[in-house]
């Protein structure tokens, strides 16, 4: 059965190559403002007993949340056979646990939210830190479409000799994965965090690699104070220009230009970003395919 | 037993009067946003066992009510005993059927999210046309406090020899409760609207009239259109400058200019404006009170 694909408040460049890769109908939808700053929302399809897609990538989610519930309530009432929600970054992965007394645990009120709204969700690599699977907090089934076999594919067709390098312990498991399926050395950094803008990263045994091309990758590159400490130290090292990957580029502030002086910058196209080369909208599709009724 | 207060992301000034109103004690809440727009939330009150309400006035909806639901959760979950929402203004309350194939009737979605989020709300004058009362969408306590004493007591006060003027047949009710609370006369005027911006008014029986000041009575300012065109066809008809009086003013674009050179602007402070005159803090505490176990 063709699904019906709609693009809420997203990138419209991944949106038309996830349509594609779907074999999807792209849906109509029109979606404006009343004076107040209320949203009206109107489905130009027929959709009942389809198989429906929305494609809405929650970076900046506040804004758009509410929409998505609108947009997924109105395809049930009129008789959608299955909403399924793709995006490419999940926000509020951050706040799993309460830090300070009397923080919002936001991860869960919004996990519950989701999980109302749509029958399924694809996402790639979301923030899973104390939260080992999505599971614990959305009671849909999720799919996480992983970003390492995409990079390591990127890292064995453009960087020679390649060292991957890991800003912290979190990083250890998924830097080793693109390691070995890019058939790469890795080396793990110490990291102390110190807020949200504070980063510190130890020396680490960088000598034996003085011949390859470091590669750093992480899931999120924010502020870029990790990656930019990090790039010093191999500077410091005296390892050639640093390839700093990230699956999800936010590049909160002045985080690209800087970066971007010290290392060439690489992204998925899970944010869309000038940096993008790592296209993910296929590993998406199948992903689609596996929650869809047969 | 003294409530918690909380201002989230509403005007001050109503807040405060708010407060002082129902001799609350004034919470800390701790909001800021992360990089990718995440909003971050910490209550610094011990809230367990405490009676909650939160002040959260939503006009401009979409970007507020994500946090909302945020801060009642966690009040919820620190074991708050009852969370309180105050809205003057209620949002998504226009679209209350389907006008057109595929539309999102966004009121009811909107009511469900608020009912799971809150015990009970409070609001002025909800825009309520086809829906008789809010509990046919809300499944909690709701008081909607009236302007229309508010608005009288304000013209008794302020205006010599008024004449009420409703600008269609839908305000008639409410136009004609004003006027018997002012023990003023009161004439209904017909609308024609086209889409959201278009509207025209038939000329009324003003004759009669000629002596008496004419204050304009609305639930909501918008566009304006709709003043605009009544104060022309009321100048058209030789009466006085007229008073127009709106209970909330969204005033969007030029709005309050255009009617502000026609008319003298007036309204409650459900939405904060430089025409605000009328309070609303006594009746809105008053109404809090109603919904707080004794």
């Amino acid at each position: 059965m063709t699904s019906l694909f709609y693009n809420l408040d997203s990138d419209t460049a991944l949106a038309a190559q996830l349509c594609r890769s779907l074999e999807a109908e792209a849906g109509t939808l029109e979606v404006r403002h009343f004076p107040d700053g209320e949203s009206y929302l109107r489905i130009h399809d027929p959709c009942k007993d389809r198989l429906c897609v929305i494609f809405c990538n929650l970076f900046q989610p506040d804004k758009k949340t509410l929409r998505l519930i609108f947009l997924a309530d109105t395809l049930r009432e009129l008789g959608a056979k299955q909403v399924l929600l793709v995006t490419p970054y999940l926000a509020y992965m951050r706040q799993d646990k309460r830090f300070h007394e009397g923080e919002c645990v936001s991860s869960r009120p919004y996990a519950r939210l989701i999980s109302q709204a749509v029958d399924g969700m694809i996402t790639i690599d979301p923030h899973l830190h104390r939260y080992h699977s999505l599971s614990e907090i959305y009671s849909i089934p999720t799919i996480v479409v992983k970003a390492a076999p995409l990079i390591a594919n990127w890292i064995s067709h453009n960087i020679e000799n390649p060292v991957l390098i890991g800003p912290d312990s979190e990083s250890e498991q998924w830097v080793s994965e693109v390691a070995e399926l890019a058939s790469a050395p890795f080396q793990i950094l110490e990291k102390q965090r110190f807020g949200d803008y504070q980063v510190s990263v130890s020396s680490p045994e960088l000598a034996p690699y003085h011949a390859h091309s470091p590669v750093l990758v992480d899931d999120i590159i924010s502020s870029g104070r990790t990656m930019l400490e990090t790039i010093a130290h191999l500077d410091q090292a005296g390892l050639s220009r640093t390839t700093a990957i990230g699956v999800h580029g936010i590049f909160a502030g002045s985080a690209y230009t800087q970066l971007s002086e010290k290392a060439n910058v690489i992204t998925t196209d899970c944010i869309p970003h000038i940096s993008n080369k790592i296209e993910t909208s296929e590993a998406l599709a199948k992903a689609v395919r596996q929650l869809q009724p047969v």
